[in-house]
């Protein structure tokens, strides 16, 4: 990733954690895999926002595909916001681009490819109308 | 545990955590070993409050043992309130008393033991008669 | 725990855990969490051995309190030895006693409390007869 | 990732997970963390294979990037096994490929980027001459 990290003004949706000792290592650090929980709260939060509680969702959305870029060493305690947009609709796949930040400053970009499918056969599907109809309205800012 | 859960009002110190998907287990409900760092959070404020942040601090506070009794599952998504009391002040150590609540309920309680320690020996030594001051104001109410 | 640390002849069930870089902390070890990750490892694989994999089982178990001692610091990598033993056979609850091994060290000690539960009621029920039996025979040794 | 998963014998290097409790969800499966989590294990295993333990390092290696694929859902209990190979040297960084394999069948496929550092001034430098050759011995087999 060598150009800029992303602007807070670009993600239409937020999401807040508070780091935990347990996310931290022994690079006195917090874990990249603690990161990558931030994501998916960011996630979670976003499809609730969408669909409802996973029970009420006419589909099954999966992470089919997750990048992150590391961008800047992050410390406990403190508390972190996940911006998240909708990045891409396909046929029955759509992309979240999100931007974690402390403080103003970016510690970490990822994208991500979420597979939409049929809650019994567990097989892709296309999009609902109404699903994509939602999607669009969380697609980056400017 | 026959007796009943803590009540709230027993805690002079509160500490706010946020459910996680990976907090979340097979059995579909909070894994314990997150309620566990849960606890860990109320902990690390609680020394912070009255110690300051860890390179600060006068003498090491570590963990020498934890009891949880498990009273009702948790399921995600949610926030949790953890309460916390000095519940003994020894020669070189001291007890935490917490309990852990979802709305009214409380889900988990806790009981843990400090150990005071130099920070270069790392042997125990007597709690420094600030500290001692500062413990005793958070012992439970009433 | 002012008494010595259990010696592993005493555990007749026995569980292996690889460290993990996500397991430890910004201390530079292994955080308390992950210890209660080996013991909740040990306790799946006794419940395994002596009920069969969780569907099979007549009686839901689950875990109402644990205990750790924390007895000496861990560090990344290696890996620890679990050992276990059925301490305590009660009406509809039994115990176990846990010790883990770096090498060794005896670094934690764990006692913990399973209520067995009928699976639909979700409501603490008598151990069957066969159930006690193979817990019997998992009782420390000498 | 429209492509077949990497055979095994592209890997020279070999790590082996085993699976947690705390690494599964609520979804019934493991969670994509730690998936990631056994990623960590297998970079940090090939870092040691090839500049020995942190301390001894001539240089910092820290990840900047990473990318995963997840192909199938993975399910409790279990052991997973991690290859990786050295994808790519640059002048200042190397890239990572790993698969990921429960029995015969790759259920994550997974990308990084590894940034070579000063120990003092945290910033990057040319990858010395030993480490470019033993990095060189762990490219893809054919």
């Amino acid at each position: 990733m060598a150009q800029a990290p992303p602007l807070p003004a670009r993600f239409p949706f937020w999401t807040e954690e508070k780091l935990r000792i347990a996310d931290t290592d022994m690079n006195g650090h917090i874990n990249n895999g603690a990161i990558g929980a931030y994501c998916e709260a960011g996630r979670a939060e976003v499809l609730h926002e969408i669909a409802g509680p996973p029970p009420d969702r006419s589909v099954a959305m999966v992470v089919a595909r997750v990048e992150i870029d590391y961008l800047r060493e992050l410390h406990y305690p403190g508390r972190v916001r996940i911006g998240t947009a909708v990045s891409r609709i396909g046929t029955s796949s759509f992309g979240l681009e999100q931007a974690l930040y402390s403080g103003e400053a970016c510690f970490a970009a990822a994208r991500s490819v979420m597979v939409v499918m049929d809650h019994q056969t567990r097989r892709p599907i296309p999009i609902p109308a109404a699903l994509r109809d939602v999607l669009t309205r969380l697609e980056p800012i400017a």
